[in-house]
Protein backbone atom coordinates (compact mmCIF):
# COMPACT_ATOMS: atom_id res chain seq x y z
CA UNK A 1 0.00 0.00 0.00
CA UNK A 2 1.66 3.32 -1.08
CA UNK A 3 1.58 6.04 1.92
CA UNK A 4 0.78 9.90 0.93
CA UNK A 5 1.52 12.88 2.69
CA UNK A 6 -1.55 15.37 1.85
CA UNK A 7 -0.05 18.89 2.04
CA UNK A 8 -3.27 20.77 1.88
CA UNK A 9 -7.21 20.65 3.75
CA UNK A 10 -9.25 22.18 1.56
CA UNK A 11 -11.76 21.68 -1.00
CA UNK A 12 -9.26 20.38 -3.78
CA UNK A 13 -7.11 18.28 -0.69
CA UNK A 14 -10.45 16.77 0.59
CA UNK A 15 -12.18 15.14 -2.82
CA UNK A 16 -8.84 14.10 -3.99
CA UNK A 17 -8.11 12.64 -0.48
CA UNK A 18 -10.76 10.35 0.04
CA UNK A 19 -10.46 9.29 -3.41
CA UNK A 20 -7.07 8.07 -2.72
CA UNK A 21 -8.21 6.24 0.73
CA UNK A 22 -11.34 4.78 -1.91
CA UNK A 23 -8.82 3.36 -3.73
CA UNK A 24 -6.57 1.66 -1.72
CA UNK A 25 -4.09 4.12 -0.75
CA UNK A 26 -2.88 5.73 2.69
CA UNK A 27 -3.05 9.17 3.75
CA UNK A 28 0.03 9.04 6.73
CA UNK A 29 0.07 12.71 7.36
CA UNK A 30 -2.34 15.71 6.55
CA UNK A 31 -0.63 19.54 6.85
CA UNK A 32 -2.30 22.78 7.00
CA UNK A 33 -1.62 26.02 8.18
CA UNK A 34 -4.31 25.62 10.46
CA UNK A 35 -3.81 22.70 12.60
CA UNK A 36 -7.51 22.84 13.13
CA UNK A 37 -8.18 22.05 9.23
CA UNK A 38 -5.44 19.35 8.91
CA UNK A 39 -7.64 17.91 11.99
CA UNK A 40 -11.01 17.72 10.11
CA UNK A 41 -9.41 15.97 7.15
CA UNK A 42 -7.21 13.55 8.78
CA UNK A 43 -9.88 12.44 10.68
CA UNK A 44 -11.91 11.84 7.26
CA UNK A 45 -9.06 9.92 6.21
CA UNK A 46 -8.05 8.46 8.85
CA UNK A 47 -4.81 9.66 9.02
CA UNK A 48 -2.81 12.40 11.48
CA UNK A 49 -2.78 15.85 11.41
CA UNK A 50 0.13 18.21 11.37
CA UNK A 51 0.89 21.88 10.95
CA UNK A 52 4.68 22.04 10.70
CA UNK A 53 6.21 21.89 6.91
CA UNK A 54 9.39 20.75 8.14
CA UNK A 55 8.35 17.78 9.77
CA UNK A 56 6.67 15.67 7.73
CA UNK A 57 6.89 11.74 7.69
CA UNK A 58 7.97 9.85 5.42
CA UNK A 59 6.07 8.66 2.78
CA UNK A 60 6.41 7.25 -1.25
CA UNK A 61 4.27 10.65 -2.30
CA UNK A 62 4.22 13.92 -1.48
CA UNK A 63 0.93 15.57 -3.07
CA UNK A 64 0.88 19.95 -2.64
CA UNK A 65 -2.85 20.98 -2.99
CA UNK A 66 -2.95 24.36 -1.56
CA UNK A 67 -4.25 27.73 -2.91
CA UNK A 68 -2.39 28.79 -6.28
CA UNK A 69 -0.89 32.38 -4.48
CA UNK A 70 0.52 29.79 -1.59
CA UNK A 71 1.50 26.81 -3.83
CA UNK A 72 5.42 28.36 -4.59
CA UNK A 73 5.91 29.76 -0.92
CA UNK A 74 4.96 26.01 0.75
CA UNK A 75 6.90 24.61 -2.04
CA UNK A 76 10.05 26.42 -1.22
CA UNK A 77 10.05 24.65 2.54
CA UNK A 78 9.97 21.70 1.01
CA UNK A 79 13.06 19.49 0.19
CA UNK A 80 11.31 16.41 -0.78
CA UNK A 81 11.42 13.92 -3.96
CA UNK A 82 8.21 12.15 -5.26
CA UNK A 83 6.28 15.54 -4.36
CA UNK A 84 3.46 16.89 -6.97
CA UNK A 85 0.94 19.63 -6.67
CA UNK A 86 -2.48 19.85 -8.01
CA UNK A 87 -2.61 23.27 -9.36
CA UNK A 88 -4.10 24.15 -12.78
CA UNK A 89 -2.07 27.02 -13.76
CA UNK A 90 1.25 26.66 -12.38
CA UNK A 91 3.87 24.81 -14.02
CA UNK A 92 6.50 22.44 -13.13
CA UNK A 93 8.85 25.63 -13.15
CA UNK A 94 8.01 25.98 -9.49
CA UNK A 95 9.68 22.66 -8.20
CA UNK A 96 12.96 22.70 -7.11
CA UNK A 97 14.93 21.10 -9.91
CA UNK A 98 17.50 18.95 -7.53
CA UNK A 99 14.43 16.61 -6.71
CA UNK A 100 14.48 13.63 -9.26
CA UNK A 101 10.67 13.29 -9.17
CA UNK A 102 7.95 16.05 -9.67
CA UNK A 103 5.09 16.28 -11.50
CA UNK A 104 1.35 17.38 -11.71
CA UNK A 105 -1.69 15.78 -10.73
CA UNK A 106 -4.59 18.17 -11.68
CA UNK A 107 -8.18 17.41 -11.22
CA UNK A 108 -10.32 19.23 -13.83
CA UNK A 109 -13.33 19.55 -11.70
CA UNK A 110 -15.28 22.04 -9.29
CA UNK A 111 -14.68 20.72 -5.67
CA UNK A 112 -16.83 21.60 -2.82
CA UNK A 113 -15.80 20.07 0.34
CA UNK A 114 -19.75 19.74 1.30
CA UNK A 115 -21.14 18.41 -1.91
CA UNK A 116 -20.39 15.24 -2.87
CA UNK A 117 -18.75 14.22 -5.87
CA UNK A 118 -18.26 11.03 -8.50
CA UNK A 119 -14.14 10.74 -8.58
CA UNK A 120 -13.88 8.55 -10.92
CA UNK A 121 -15.41 11.05 -13.60
CA UNK A 122 -13.14 13.58 -13.45
CA UNK A 123 -10.53 13.95 -15.86
CA UNK A 124 -7.24 13.87 -14.12
CA UNK A 125 -3.91 15.95 -16.39
CA UNK A 126 -1.08 14.38 -15.74
CA UNK A 127 2.59 15.69 -16.11
CA UNK A 128 6.00 14.87 -14.87
CA UNK A 129 9.74 15.72 -15.23
CA UNK A 130 10.19 12.54 -16.22
CA UNK A 131 8.65 9.43 -18.03
CA UNK A 132 8.86 7.00 -15.13
CA UNK A 133 7.52 8.98 -12.33
CA UNK A 134 4.92 10.11 -15.26
CA UNK A 135 3.93 6.34 -15.65
CA UNK A 136 3.97 6.14 -11.61
CA UNK A 137 1.18 9.41 -11.40
CA UNK A 138 -0.71 7.64 -14.60
CA UNK A 139 -1.45 4.51 -12.50
CA UNK A 140 -2.60 6.42 -9.53
CA UNK A 141 -4.63 8.34 -12.07
CA UNK A 142 -5.79 5.73 -13.58
CA UNK A 143 -6.76 3.73 -9.90
CA UNK A 144 -8.83 6.66 -9.30
CA UNK A 145 -10.51 7.88 -12.51
CA UNK A 146 -11.56 7.06 -16.29
CA UNK A 147 -10.16 9.77 -17.99
CA UNK A 148 -6.87 10.54 -17.36
CA UNK A 149 -4.50 12.40 -19.80
CA UNK A 150 -1.21 13.84 -19.98
CA UNK A 151 -1.01 17.67 -21.00
CA UNK A 152 1.95 20.10 -20.76
CA UNK A 153 1.96 23.16 -18.27
CA UNK A 154 1.05 25.36 -21.76
CA UNK A 155 -1.88 23.16 -22.51
CA UNK A 156 -2.81 22.91 -18.54
CA UNK A 157 -2.55 26.69 -18.21
CA UNK A 158 -4.84 27.30 -21.49
CA UNK A 159 -7.01 24.29 -19.83
CA UNK A 160 -7.58 25.93 -16.20
CA UNK A 161 -8.21 29.20 -18.42
CA UNK A 162 -10.91 27.61 -20.29
CA UNK A 163 -12.40 25.80 -17.55
CA UNK A 164 -12.66 29.03 -15.90
CA UNK A 165 -15.08 30.08 -18.52
CA UNK A 166 -16.87 26.96 -18.46
CA UNK A 167 -17.51 26.56 -14.91
CA UNK A 168 -16.84 29.38 -12.65
CA UNK A 169 -18.54 32.40 -14.79
CA UNK A 170 -20.98 30.08 -15.73
CA UNK A 171 -22.13 30.09 -12.42
CA UNK A 172 -21.23 33.45 -12.04
CA UNK A 173 -24.05 33.89 -14.86
CA UNK A 174 -26.51 31.68 -12.65
CA UNK A 175 -25.70 33.70 -9.61
CA UNK A 176 -26.78 36.82 -11.75
CA UNK A 177 -29.95 35.16 -12.92
CA UNK A 178 -30.60 33.93 -9.04
CA UNK A 179 -30.81 37.81 -8.22
CA UNK A 180 -32.87 39.34 -11.27
CA UNK A 181 -35.51 36.46 -10.04
CA UNK A 182 -35.08 37.06 -6.27
CA UNK A 183 -35.69 40.95 -7.12
CA UNK A 184 -39.23 39.75 -8.85
CA UNK A 185 -39.68 36.85 -6.32
CA UNK A 186 -39.28 34.51 -8.91
CA UNK A 187 -37.95 31.03 -7.57
CA UNK A 188 -34.58 30.41 -9.69
CA UNK A 189 -35.75 26.64 -10.02
CA UNK A 190 -37.82 27.75 -12.58
CA UNK A 191 -34.63 27.93 -14.84
CA UNK A 192 -33.23 24.77 -14.11
CA UNK A 193 -34.96 22.73 -17.44
CA UNK A 194 -33.77 25.17 -19.60
CA UNK A 195 -30.19 24.87 -17.95
CA UNK A 196 -30.30 21.53 -18.13
CA UNK A 197 -31.00 21.56 -22.13
CA UNK A 198 -28.41 24.04 -22.56
CA UNK A 199 -25.88 21.38 -20.62
CA UNK A 200 -27.50 18.52 -22.94
CA UNK A 201 -26.75 20.00 -26.70
CA UNK A 202 -23.25 20.38 -25.71
CA UNK A 203 -22.52 16.55 -25.95
CA UNK A 204 -23.04 16.51 -29.69
CA UNK A 205 -22.38 20.33 -30.50
CA UNK A 206 -19.62 22.66 -30.81
CA UNK A 207 -21.19 25.24 -29.02
CA UNK A 208 -21.20 28.32 -30.85
CA UNK A 209 -23.50 26.44 -33.38
CA UNK A 210 -25.74 25.85 -30.61
CA UNK A 211 -26.22 29.17 -29.45
CA UNK A 212 -29.33 31.22 -29.24
CA UNK A 213 -30.95 34.53 -27.52
CA UNK A 214 -31.67 38.24 -29.08
CA UNK A 215 -27.91 38.62 -29.23
CA UNK A 216 -27.78 35.42 -31.00
CA UNK A 217 -30.50 37.09 -33.64
CA UNK A 218 -28.81 40.61 -33.30
CA UNK A 219 -32.25 42.14 -32.20
CA UNK A 220 -30.93 45.27 -31.06
CA UNK A 221 -34.22 46.54 -29.99
CA UNK A 222 -34.71 43.75 -27.20
CA UNK A 223 -30.89 43.83 -25.92
CA UNK A 224 -31.19 47.75 -25.02
CA UNK A 225 -34.75 47.04 -24.00
CA UNK A 226 -33.32 44.64 -21.45
CA UNK A 227 -30.21 46.52 -20.69
CA UNK A 228 -32.94 49.55 -19.47
CA UNK A 229 -34.66 46.82 -17.53
CA UNK A 230 -31.87 45.97 -15.67
CA UNK A 231 -31.52 48.29 -12.11
CA UNK A 232 -28.09 46.64 -11.30
CA UNK A 233 -25.30 49.10 -13.75
CA UNK A 234 -22.99 46.43 -13.47
CA UNK A 235 -25.12 43.60 -14.54
CA UNK A 236 -26.02 45.81 -17.30
CA UNK A 237 -21.99 46.11 -18.03
CA UNK A 238 -21.49 42.45 -18.37
CA UNK A 239 -24.99 42.12 -20.18
CA UNK A 240 -23.61 44.62 -22.86
CA UNK A 241 -20.11 43.07 -23.38
CA UNK A 242 -21.55 39.00 -23.64
CA UNK A 243 -23.89 40.83 -26.27
CA UNK A 244 -21.63 42.39 -27.93
CA UNK A 245 -19.12 39.25 -27.88
CA UNK A 246 -21.93 37.09 -29.09
CA UNK A 247 -22.81 39.44 -32.31
CA UNK A 248 -19.49 39.65 -33.31
CA UNK A 249 -18.57 35.97 -32.82
CA UNK A 250 -21.90 35.41 -35.54
CA UNK A 251 -20.70 38.01 -37.88
CA UNK B 1 -60.69 18.29 -30.84
CA UNK B 2 -58.93 21.84 -30.72
CA UNK B 3 -57.87 23.81 -33.54
CA UNK B 4 -54.90 26.54 -34.23
CA UNK B 5 -53.14 27.91 -36.38
CA UNK B 6 -49.51 28.72 -36.10
CA UNK B 7 -48.33 32.01 -37.38
CA UNK B 8 -44.49 31.17 -37.25
CA UNK B 9 -42.32 28.32 -37.94
CA UNK B 10 -39.15 29.31 -36.11
CA UNK B 11 -37.10 26.57 -33.23
CA UNK B 12 -40.20 27.98 -30.40
CA UNK B 13 -43.02 27.30 -33.26
CA UNK B 14 -41.63 23.92 -34.25
CA UNK B 15 -41.00 22.85 -30.83
CA UNK B 16 -44.45 24.00 -29.95
CA UNK B 17 -46.64 22.88 -32.54
CA UNK B 18 -44.90 19.39 -32.28
CA UNK B 19 -45.94 18.94 -28.55
CA UNK B 20 -49.33 20.37 -29.57
CA UNK B 21 -49.88 17.46 -32.20
CA UNK B 22 -48.61 15.04 -29.95
CA UNK B 23 -51.40 16.11 -27.56
CA UNK B 24 -53.97 15.99 -29.46
CA UNK B 25 -54.40 19.46 -30.57
CA UNK B 26 -55.04 20.04 -34.49
CA UNK B 27 -52.82 22.57 -36.02
CA UNK B 28 -54.92 23.60 -38.79
CA UNK B 29 -52.47 25.95 -40.84
CA UNK B 30 -48.96 27.41 -40.10
CA UNK B 31 -47.79 31.01 -41.62
CA UNK B 32 -44.24 32.06 -42.77
CA UNK B 33 -43.60 35.29 -44.16
CA UNK B 34 -41.41 32.73 -46.29
CA UNK B 35 -43.76 29.71 -47.54
CA UNK B 36 -41.02 27.46 -48.19
CA UNK B 37 -40.68 27.63 -44.41
CA UNK B 38 -44.20 27.17 -43.33
CA UNK B 39 -44.20 24.30 -45.65
CA UNK B 40 -41.56 22.44 -43.69
CA UNK B 41 -43.20 22.66 -40.60
CA UNK B 42 -46.70 22.55 -41.67
CA UNK B 43 -45.57 19.05 -43.63
CA UNK B 44 -43.78 17.87 -39.58
CA UNK B 45 -47.46 18.76 -38.06
CA UNK B 46 -49.89 17.39 -40.86
CA UNK B 47 -51.00 20.81 -41.65
CA UNK B 48 -51.17 23.37 -44.65
CA UNK B 49 -49.15 26.34 -45.41
CA UNK B 50 -49.84 30.03 -45.94
CA UNK B 51 -47.36 33.08 -46.31
CA UNK B 52 -50.66 35.29 -46.39
CA UNK B 53 -51.46 36.96 -43.04
CA UNK B 54 -54.60 38.49 -44.56
CA UNK B 55 -55.67 34.67 -45.06
CA UNK B 56 -56.09 32.58 -42.30
CA UNK B 57 -58.19 30.09 -41.65
CA UNK B 58 -60.29 30.24 -38.86
CA UNK B 59 -59.51 28.44 -35.64
CA UNK B 60 -59.68 28.30 -31.79
CA UNK B 61 -56.53 29.82 -31.06
CA UNK B 62 -53.90 32.09 -32.92
CA UNK B 63 -50.18 31.24 -31.65
CA UNK B 64 -47.57 34.39 -33.06
CA UNK B 65 -44.46 33.16 -32.64
CA UNK B 66 -42.18 35.18 -34.80
CA UNK B 67 -38.84 36.85 -33.76
CA UNK B 68 -39.46 39.89 -30.92
CA UNK B 69 -38.56 42.11 -33.28
CA UNK B 70 -41.37 41.22 -35.90
CA UNK B 71 -43.74 40.52 -33.39
CA UNK B 72 -45.37 43.87 -33.34
CA UNK B 73 -45.78 44.42 -36.69
CA UNK B 74 -47.54 40.74 -37.35
CA UNK B 75 -49.70 41.21 -34.63
CA UNK B 76 -50.79 44.69 -36.15
CA UNK B 77 -52.28 42.58 -39.29
CA UNK B 78 -54.21 40.37 -37.37
CA UNK B 79 -57.55 41.06 -36.36
CA UNK B 80 -58.05 38.08 -34.30
CA UNK B 81 -59.75 36.77 -31.20
CA UNK B 82 -58.19 34.15 -29.22
CA UNK B 83 -54.75 34.95 -29.96
CA UNK B 84 -51.54 34.78 -27.96
CA UNK B 85 -47.41 35.20 -27.97
CA UNK B 86 -44.77 33.08 -26.74
CA UNK B 87 -42.24 36.09 -26.09
CA UNK B 88 -40.38 36.31 -22.99
CA UNK B 89 -39.58 39.85 -23.37
CA UNK B 90 -42.82 41.29 -24.94
CA UNK B 91 -46.00 42.24 -22.87
CA UNK B 92 -49.75 42.23 -23.63
CA UNK B 93 -49.62 45.95 -24.98
CA UNK B 94 -48.86 44.66 -28.18
CA UNK B 95 -52.23 43.25 -28.43
CA UNK B 96 -55.67 44.99 -30.03
CA UNK B 97 -57.59 45.92 -26.96
CA UNK B 98 -60.35 44.95 -29.17
CA UNK B 99 -59.91 41.36 -28.60
CA UNK B 100 -61.99 39.73 -25.91
CA UNK B 101 -59.18 37.20 -25.57
CA UNK B 102 -55.49 37.71 -25.75
CA UNK B 103 -52.42 36.15 -23.53
CA UNK B 104 -49.11 35.05 -23.71
CA UNK B 105 -47.83 31.42 -24.04
CA UNK B 106 -44.15 31.75 -23.44
CA UNK B 107 -42.31 28.55 -22.86
CA UNK B 108 -39.38 28.72 -21.30
CA UNK B 109 -36.56 26.86 -23.02
CA UNK B 110 -33.26 27.02 -25.30
CA UNK B 111 -34.86 25.62 -29.02
CA UNK B 112 -32.79 24.24 -32.01
CA UNK B 113 -35.43 23.03 -34.56
CA UNK B 114 -32.97 20.68 -34.99
CA UNK B 115 -32.16 19.22 -31.32
CA UNK B 116 -34.91 17.24 -29.42
CA UNK B 117 -36.21 17.80 -25.90
CA UNK B 118 -38.69 16.50 -23.09
CA UNK B 119 -41.31 19.49 -23.93
CA UNK B 120 -43.33 17.96 -20.57
CA UNK B 121 -40.09 18.93 -18.71
CA UNK B 122 -40.82 22.75 -19.90
CA UNK B 123 -42.05 25.41 -17.79
CA UNK B 124 -44.79 27.15 -19.26
CA UNK B 125 -45.59 30.58 -18.24
CA UNK B 126 -49.13 31.98 -18.75
CA UNK B 127 -50.44 35.38 -18.38
CA UNK B 128 -54.12 36.45 -20.22
CA UNK B 129 -56.17 39.42 -20.37
CA UNK B 130 -59.26 37.81 -18.34
CA UNK B 131 -59.46 34.97 -15.66
CA UNK B 132 -61.93 32.59 -18.24
CA UNK B 133 -59.12 32.97 -20.52
CA UNK B 134 -56.20 32.58 -18.68
CA UNK B 135 -58.09 28.95 -17.38
CA UNK B 136 -58.00 28.39 -20.92
CA UNK B 137 -54.61 28.64 -21.64
CA UNK B 138 -53.16 26.70 -18.28
CA UNK B 139 -55.41 23.59 -19.12
CA UNK B 140 -53.57 23.70 -22.95
CA UNK B 141 -50.20 24.44 -20.70
CA UNK B 142 -51.25 21.54 -18.19
CA UNK B 143 -52.28 19.26 -21.53
CA UNK B 144 -48.02 19.74 -22.55
CA UNK B 145 -46.03 20.33 -19.50
CA UNK B 146 -45.69 19.32 -15.64
CA UNK B 147 -45.19 22.88 -14.80
CA UNK B 148 -46.98 25.83 -15.52
CA UNK B 149 -47.33 28.76 -13.81
CA UNK B 150 -49.12 31.98 -14.00
CA UNK B 151 -46.92 35.47 -14.03
CA UNK B 152 -47.78 38.76 -15.18
CA UNK B 153 -45.70 40.87 -18.15
CA UNK B 154 -43.10 42.81 -15.76
CA UNK B 155 -42.25 39.42 -14.23
CA UNK B 156 -41.99 37.96 -17.46
CA UNK B 157 -39.51 40.18 -18.69
CA UNK B 158 -36.72 40.18 -15.67
CA UNK B 159 -37.54 36.24 -16.07
CA UNK B 160 -36.41 36.72 -19.81
CA UNK B 161 -33.93 38.48 -18.89
CA UNK B 162 -32.80 35.87 -15.88
CA UNK B 163 -32.80 32.89 -18.46
CA UNK B 164 -30.49 35.19 -21.09
CA UNK B 165 -27.75 35.27 -18.56
CA UNK B 166 -28.54 31.06 -17.35
CA UNK B 167 -28.55 30.13 -20.82
CA UNK B 168 -27.23 32.56 -23.51
CA UNK B 169 -24.87 33.39 -22.02
CA UNK B 170 -23.96 30.29 -20.22
CA UNK B 171 -23.62 28.71 -23.40
CA UNK B 172 -21.48 31.86 -24.87
CA UNK B 173 -19.07 31.07 -21.82
CA UNK B 174 -18.80 27.52 -23.45
CA UNK B 175 -18.04 29.20 -26.52
CA UNK B 176 -15.25 31.13 -25.76
CA UNK B 177 -14.11 27.91 -23.51
CA UNK B 178 -14.09 25.66 -26.65
CA UNK B 179 -11.94 28.40 -28.90
CA UNK B 180 -9.37 28.87 -25.85
CA UNK B 181 -8.80 25.22 -26.27
CA UNK B 182 -8.89 24.24 -29.67
CA UNK B 183 -5.87 27.14 -29.86
CA UNK B 184 -3.76 24.47 -28.09
CA UNK B 185 -5.19 21.29 -29.62
CA UNK B 186 -7.08 20.14 -26.68
CA UNK B 187 -10.75 18.64 -26.77
CA UNK B 188 -13.46 20.79 -25.24
CA UNK B 189 -14.84 17.50 -23.90
CA UNK B 190 -12.50 17.50 -21.28
CA UNK B 191 -14.72 20.18 -19.57
CA UNK B 192 -17.90 18.16 -19.24
CA UNK B 193 -17.41 16.36 -15.83
CA UNK B 194 -16.59 19.90 -14.91
CA UNK B 195 -19.69 21.59 -16.41
CA UNK B 196 -21.76 18.55 -15.15
CA UNK B 197 -20.92 19.23 -11.71
CA UNK B 198 -21.41 22.81 -11.89
CA UNK B 199 -25.16 22.07 -12.65
CA UNK B 200 -25.75 19.15 -10.17
CA UNK B 201 -24.51 21.54 -7.15
CA UNK B 202 -27.44 24.07 -8.63
CA UNK B 203 -30.36 22.00 -7.71
CA UNK B 204 -29.80 22.21 -4.38
CA UNK B 205 -27.82 25.22 -3.73
CA UNK B 206 -27.85 29.46 -4.41
CA UNK B 207 -25.74 29.47 -6.93
CA UNK B 208 -23.50 32.24 -5.24
CA UNK B 209 -22.89 30.05 -2.49
CA UNK B 210 -21.59 27.17 -4.71
CA UNK B 211 -19.17 30.03 -6.70
CA UNK B 212 -15.32 28.33 -7.05
CA UNK B 213 -12.19 29.49 -8.68
CA UNK B 214 -9.67 32.53 -8.29
CA UNK B 215 -12.02 35.30 -8.01
CA UNK B 216 -14.04 34.13 -5.24
CA UNK B 217 -10.76 33.64 -3.36
CA UNK B 218 -9.21 36.52 -4.69
CA UNK B 219 -6.12 35.02 -6.17
CA UNK B 220 -5.40 38.62 -7.83
CA UNK B 221 -1.81 37.07 -8.98
CA UNK B 222 -3.93 34.25 -10.77
CA UNK B 223 -6.17 36.35 -12.52
CA UNK B 224 -3.58 38.79 -13.95
CA UNK B 225 -1.70 35.72 -15.31
CA UNK B 226 -4.66 34.46 -16.61
CA UNK B 227 -5.40 37.46 -18.64
CA UNK B 228 -2.08 38.09 -20.01
CA UNK B 229 -2.48 34.69 -21.56
CA UNK B 230 -5.50 35.49 -23.18
CA UNK B 231 -4.82 36.13 -26.96
CA UNK B 232 -7.86 37.79 -27.27
CA UNK B 233 -8.83 40.99 -26.05
CA UNK B 234 -12.66 41.01 -26.26
CA UNK B 235 -12.12 37.56 -24.47
CA UNK B 236 -9.95 39.61 -21.87
CA UNK B 237 -12.09 42.22 -21.26
CA UNK B 238 -14.77 39.69 -19.91
CA UNK B 239 -12.38 37.80 -18.05
CA UNK B 240 -11.83 40.83 -15.97
CA UNK B 241 -15.28 42.47 -15.92
CA UNK B 242 -16.73 38.51 -14.95
CA UNK B 243 -13.82 38.69 -12.07
CA UNK B 244 -14.47 41.54 -10.69
CA UNK B 245 -18.06 40.90 -10.64
CA UNK B 246 -17.48 37.72 -8.70
CA UNK B 247 -15.47 39.22 -6.13
CA UNK B 248 -17.76 42.15 -5.39
CA UNK B 249 -20.16 39.80 -4.85
CA UNK B 250 -18.43 37.97 -2.17
CA UNK B 251 -16.61 41.26 -0.18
Amino acid sequence: MKNIVLIGSGNVATHLGLSLVNNGYNIKQVWSKQLKNADILAKKLDSTSTDALNNLKNADFYIVSVKDDALESVIKQLNLNNIIHTSGSIGLEVFNEKSENYGVFYPLQTFNKEINLNFSKTPICIEANNKLFESELLNIGNNLSDKVVTINSNQRKQLHIAAIFACNFTNHMFSLAYTILAKSYIDFKLLLPLINQTIIKLNKNNPSQMQTGPAKRKAKKVIQNHINNLSDKKTQEIYKLISNSIMEKNE
